[in-house]
């Protein structure tokens, strides 16, 4: 059960492998660390269905603004790459930044906790939301039904 | 903090209404039955920000699978609604539907419990995710930033 995370920053990608190690022990996260990156491991998806993400979670400003705008048209205008939930997970608290990436159609917006108790709190709410009540969409390269 | 509720059965609204009730009890949740009302209302929130929901909570079948995705696209076509997550709630476990909701970019998808006791956890969950975790777009009628 791949998750993508989408970084530009090592030492926060460190903090974030750690803690999902902690939470999602049975997930094995792909990490890159710039929107062309991200687009290349989505394609390579596209002839191996058991890599598609069951989640992407992206960080924004990569490195400028634009750039993560840029990635989710991108992915929101694949009809396959859009069956999988995006979670931002983002320094930024500006309300522009908010309400543009759900303007995107992303699932959720999370502010990135500062503390790793409070990263590992974060990914346990996470993990009961995610894995425990909502239903993600079985492995399948079906663009529709 | 409205949460729109899209749901034809009238006996599983009650149901949904008294759980948020215990799980949400600052949120007045606003039905709907019919896709044809929840458009009409969400047109109604255009010209009053305040009513625009945090949240829809999407049956699906309304009566029919189509009405569903018909809704969905009109939702998804708006550079306003679009900014609000639509979590579907549905008694289907069907792959061909949940797949095809998240092709309409929804934010997640939740079979309905059975039980009121699981109906309660569910939403203590959710609670805990969206109340908690996630930061939602404040009211705002930007359509882009």
């Amino acid at each position: 059960m791949p998750i993508l995370v989408v970084e530009d920053n090592a030492d926060q990608w460190l903090i974030i492998r750690s803690a999902l190690a902690q939470c999602f022990p049975e997930v094995e996260p792909i990490w890159v660390n710039n929107p062309m990156q991200a687009l290349k491991y989505l394609e390579s998806c596209l002839s191996d269905e058991t890599k598609l993400p069951r989640l992407i979670l992206l960080d924004l400003y990569l490195p400028r603004r634009e750039d993560s705008w840029i990635l989710l048209e991108a992915i929101k205008s694949n009809s396959v790459y859009r069956q999988v939930p995006i979670v931002v997970l983002s320094g930024s608290q500006d309300h522009d930044d908010v309400v543009k990436s759900y303007t995107f159609s992303i699932a959720s917006y999370i502010v990135k906790p500062i503390t790793y108790h409070q990263w590992l709190t974060c990914f346990y709410t996470f993990r009961r939301y995610w894995w425990e009540s909502v239903t993600l969409p079985q492995r399948s390269l079906k663009s529709s039904v």
